[in-house]
């Protein structure tokens, strides 16, 4: 990924800024060290590359050995992966990789959980906007690990014109016709609609894909019906795990969640030094 | 706060890129909008600058007006803020801005229900270094607009002696020794101890702070008064709402959290645009 | 556009760098003057709120009066615009604002005349990515307002399957498979073909994007009768000014030229000073 | 070149951004492919390293083999270098590659017909300042390889006075006095001129290079005539193939062209990808 | 450290820019060449790793090798380090490596002098934030190279109460308590005093750390005295080669010296090519 | 001067980082106050404009109001300048400005006691590369406002042929016609030498300007002489100001001192805060 190093050199200097005071004192000298990082709770693996990259990045000695790769299903105890190196370098890159990693783990793990819930529908869960500033190209990798897909990454790779995009144009029709002109024909236009007359409206005037935001089951599976295949239906708001499965059930073909990644708990892995 | 602009810049690019699609097809004139950022659920709001200076870094002409100021306890349903400005713009900056507002109201809100959890004892709730990375100022000021206070920012401005430079050092007092004879003298050195032998040799080695690391309260408690006020006593791990209160008994100065920024859950707020 | 700002300062340093010799020697004193932007051919105007905003970064008393707006057909001999501000800082920004401006001019003017020989086919022109390293931004803004449509801004935001990719993925219908499974639903699928087995191949497999490349006219009109309207057909290759007419006759939604922007020749246009 | 590397990494990231979706779809493994650049025109070569360095900086571990280097005239048809390396490396490389390899071939190529152009003369062709933002330092190497010379880089090391400056001082005499007082004794100072008073005002006052400013041929002449090697002679304006002949016989020492740079067209080159 | 590459990449920017005209011109081919840097004074050494570094950031095949490590009491004539390299990477790097290797060095060593007129009390010297913008941490590491410690490196990693903040927060005690109640745990509170009784009631408050602005010696050693080891006492103003052992003597534990960052000369240290 | 934002905003950081912490808690609130610089020695004034915008970027609302203009000579005790604003961003502001005006006030005061010694005669007093890192900019412009000259800025805008350059191209003569070949017409070619025997090759190969490297005064004044105006001749070497008269009355145009940056003491200037 060209970029992630930017992002992990800043991340590094915001924790280490002018040095790690502690180390710098009590282990003036290199002294080989070996880690582990440990899975205290079951995860879906997302990031080791990117923990890697950390510690390289302090010391392209470090040997960093991963035990699985991403997208693996960890259990409780397992060893992620080892680590040889200096131990001021490894007690350098922990918390930074950790906090990287966790994040990470989280999102494909919740990720995952959401898809477990919809698997054998057609559905296909995807991510939003509603990522963490800096992080977003992280946490969309991460929820295509946890099996999920991406929604656009931001407003200017995708066309979504919500409510007050149809108020300002004047009405769904003429929204869709001026997006179609404008926008490269590589990109699909999305209508969010939250009645069935908005529905209609925009499968008449040939949008792509239609938001059904924060309808109930029933609308839902009315509007898929209206649709016919001939647009993407997409169910957003409301989402959870609890609900997902009867959103799926109305036969839309993508379900986007916003709680993959603004709500994802951070997954428990702790690094542990030995051997010197 | 210095540094502000670039992180919001850069959020701001990652969302934008090379510009909003949907904007420029649908509302490619300039057109007055008026908007509210809207609580959904009760909060303790932080951040209400950050958010009003992504709209006024997209057109230095849009007026925030803040209903309230950071710290405050905003009930569900309460306008934070009204906006006025051009429609695109508010568009444009509404998702970055929610995404570092609800953040920063999520580690405030969760930092109030901590510290409400220890009224009354003489310990004080800090975070940790367990932060987003590229966010941790904005985390950790968020920290502290919801009660809490801070550990150090970083490894640079703060000694705490690990387990594994104990190791290293060989020994509590060699580790103390030398992190005093190298750090400035303006920075306090802190010992993490698992038993109370440690405890003691922390003590007699001149130690500041006293990290208590996943210890019972009994021994929590006796390691208190081993101190009898020479060190400050700091409790870390295994804390959460459920245990703090109990924690807190101990007579512990201070219990670090990493709960406050790694866990929260971000608040619940949205954008309503409207009189266009 | 968020990030024009970085891009003209980096375009000023490199210019000014350390100062301007001459005038900080010739020209030590402020001295007010004005300035006049000229056309020395007919041009359509693109980017005169880059050369604007060239001269306010230097000095943001400066006064600059566009007298004609992005798209407009101006005349040769005509003012572009007017500016008044210290004659220093006009002779300092007029060649980085003269650089930019005549280049965007240069692509809108080529842009309008390929859009010119189309008029009356329902073909639409658009670009490539084959721009100026770190300009595709303005260059791809100066071919919407030449008339053009742009195509994908970069690798991540559209997905065209090209020969190489065919070959390594094992043909026509199992790259297209694996780009609907994990390309988010937002972005449109393009197949580049080079014969009617792969026009067919493709449309079978649910191509939303057709690309005809460096097809004759015949074979051309053969695959958009195929196609009936079930996917966009885009001609590219051996565009030019003299064969871009018969393309558009074939009936093709879209014809990308890479002329646009990697062969359009500079628009003469001069600054003046005077009355100081 | 110090600062090649950022001026790669931004026009990758220009391109890649968030990543390549069509190759993270379609060629997710790693796979070993050859490439060949090949010209498709006679050429210049000039910005071999500069593509090199484009698939290095993707993955150190790809091999790019030149055939040629810069500064070689190439035959339409011949393999300009060979790469090997993984097949999704190549692709992600290819466009900003050639972006950049093909301008700068165009420049070296149009700068050795200029210099073929005064060949026996004894004048020297030099670029301006008319150069693309971002890559001045590019073009102006381009110009060396093709056999030109390089006129200043910029503002900041070099001084010429021109019309503005001349009225603003008061005269030749007193800005060449100003300008010889202030800038560095390395630097050399030049004045514009229009008319043969001008010269001769600019020669007492001990100007060491003229600018003759769109001059007719006679009057070239008489200028160089005047100098009798007591100042470097410089024609400017009106320079273009047919005309360059005819100013470099007056024995005009320098001619600046700024079609060097804003006007050369892109060469054609293209890459090939096989063998897997 | 990391961020020393950006720091020296700048530096080398800001002096090779667009390249080394003169090597260019003269040198155009490689040629392998040996250097050394000669100490023409006698020094102690701080910043070899950066001349290093500098080097081999302009070619890693660089081979540099110190003859002598940081912190190294250099003689007058003694070779520091040898280099073997391309001379033309050699001549390019010199004087960004000298520049920075002279002032570092000149640092350590007017440290060592100051650390040397205190031996034998309890005195530490310590710099302040009166460093060179942009060098701070360099300048710093050279003050502990040179046998000093080190004062907070900014405004967010100490605190320091000077007479405005007692001003503007009414009173010693009240601003130690502001203090104490806001700034991290492991941050000491220090208190700047200029009379006995504001020692008196900084000692009060509770303060860590006094200082003594520009107290007489007689004074200082009364403040000690009332200190009675509660605080660590700091000396500051004044402070010379030739006041620094009386101010020692009077028992403070810091002496804090601006001159040793603000006032160090450069050390004379020369660069010899040879043997190509 | 474009660039110089950067500059003060990286310093900036440098000091402040995550933030004042005394001023964070000891001065929440805002409180207009008053600041004066004030000159604790006589100096001559260069940067008023850097330390008043470090100011204007914490607070575009400080109003910094200058009593002397770069160049002017300050009595001891004279107030430099006045401010009014924010007690904490007169505060966090204050050394981050004087560490920068101090240095600068250091050069201009050194110049220009430089300058006074070769008052009369032809001689021009230059600086030269030895600078600090970063502040090259700043540090030339203080030479100038000190009533010295610039040398060349960097490797990049001026040709200074060493005794390595010649080693290696094989003598003077084809030095000088390599650079004379390669080099824009308008930088000049200078050669340093150190016999007369290299003064007379020197001026034979039409050098423009030879610097006479650490050559006795008798030997300056004849190669002055065999100069007989034909070239710039530059002293170079043991020069401060016990030799530099001598130096000048051998009739050499210009004489470099690398002491003007690399050994210019900090001048001595304090703010006081007041009124609040």
């Amino acid at each position: 990924m060209i970029g992630l190093d930017r992002l992990i050199e800043n991340a590094l200097l915001e924790d280490l800024h002018t040095g790690d005071l502690t180390t710098l004192a009590v282990l003036p000298e290199k002294r080989p060290a070996g880690g582990r990082l440990i899975a205290k709770e079951p995860l879906v693996l997302a990031g080791i590359q990117v923990a890697a990259r950390v510690f390289q990045m302090l010391d392209p000695e470090t040997v960093f050995t991963p035990h699985f790769q991403d997208g693996a299903s960890v259990a409780k105890g397992a060893v992620i992966a080892e680590m040889r190196g200096d131990a001021a370098i490894l007690l350098q890159g922990e918390r930074v990789a950790l906090n990287l990693l966790q994040r990470m783990c989280g999102i494909a793990t919740l990720t995952a959980r959401y898809c477990e819930a919809v698997r054998g529908t057609g559905a296909r869960v995807t991510d939003t906007r509603k990522t963490t500033p800096g992080l977003r190209q992280l946490e969309k990798y991460a929820v295509r690990i946890g099996g999920g897909s991406n929604h656009r990454f931001g407003l200017y790779d995708g066309v979504l014109i919500k409510e007050n995009h149809i108020t300002a144009a004047g009405g769904i029709t003429i929204a869709v016709q001026r997006a179609r002109a404008v926008v490269p024909h590589t990109i699909r236009v999305e209508v969010e609609t939250e009645t069935l007359e908005q529905v209609a409206e925009a499968l008449a005037a040939g949008a792509d894909i239609i938001m059904l935001d924060n309808m109930e089951s029933a609308m839902m599976r009315r509007a898929v019906e209206m649709a016919g295949g001939k647009a993407l239906m997409e169910a957003s708001g409301g989402v959870n795990l609890d609900t997902i499965g009867a959103i799926a059930a109305t036969g839309v073909d993508i379900i986007s969640v916003g709680a993959l990644t603004h709500s994802a708990r951070a997954m428990d892995i702790s690094m542990l030094l030995e051997g010197y």
